[in-house]
């Protein structure tokens, strides 16, 4: 949270907001990957984990050609909602119990991050657009779609992996 | 985050723990409504975000129906992914600048709001539907179903409404 008041003169003030922001969560997903990938137990989750770390690698060098573009310096302002959103994935990492739930959980807060992430990138691509960035909106655009087919991969393994269990092997109130 | 570490030892317990994290959410959600409805200054977002807190108090009432059918009382676990989104928006809110700038701001952090509520109504669906609670299963559905109307209607605003500038008004690099 900014210690003063930002102003927003510009929708290109906003992009520039928007872009600091999203630049700082995906540094700080480069961070938390690693432990959600040592955590995981079904190596399909292992696996998307490691593999979505190297693309969000990508997404932080298509994040600096976008500053590039826009003759910036690359910046980071912290993005206090993907602190909580990692905090919360800090407490399935350290949850307790059946490897099979903790993985379901992994995947929940997975997937929040994503929905974070395809949110941001969808309002950065929009007002590219809007600022006539084309070349940028395009590059942006690229990002979404990744993070889109990530969260999708995740649901795929939620449903097909170990991690689906028959409501006969829960304790289920119906 | 839990001072101590959660037991997941089944799809159950993970289940609880989403709903307790969903339920703190919309409670946070209803108090930052009224300063975002305040805060805006296009009239059709002021009634957006007025329309979405009183949809936020039935999702609030179905929630204490799904822990009831469960057999629990509703109970609230801190969400801390909610409170870094909500902190976002009150860097908008407190924001100095042009007012459609400000609006298409508080557009963007709403939709980040809507994302992380999408995801985790996802989540829990999936959950009860696993547990074969088909009932809860439902009536999760619909929240989810809401969130995601809300989602297009603020973009549909940030789309047509007065924050929807021309590139040749703002200061483009392009």
């Amino acid at each position: 949270m900014a210690l003063f008041a930002n102003e927003f003169n510009s929708l290109n003030d906003l992009f520039i907001f928007e872009l600091k922001d999203i630049y700082d969560a995906e540094y700080q997903i480069t961070e938390a990957l690693p432990k959600m990938a040592e955590a995981a137990s079904d190596p399909q989750l292992k696996s998307a984990f490691n593999e979505h770390l190297r693309e969000t690698e990508n997404h932080i060098s298509r994040l600096e050609s976008v500053f590039a573009k826009i003759g910036r310096a690359p910046e980071r302002d912290t993005c206090a909602a993907m602190k909580g959103l990692i905090k919360e994935g800090q407490d399935i990492i350290r949850a307790k119990g059946d490897n099979s739930v903790r993985d379901a959980g992994l995947i929940a807060a997975a997937q929040r991050v994503e929905h974070y992430e395809m949110a941001t990138y969808g309002t950065v691509r929009a007002l590219a657009q809007r600022l006539g960035l084309s070349d940028c909106a395009q590059t942006l655009q690229q990002t979404l779609n990744e993070e889109g087919e990530t969260d999708k991969k995740l649901t795929r393994i939620a449903e097909s992996g170990p991690n689906t269990q028959s409501p006969q092997q829960q304790t289920a109130y119906a």
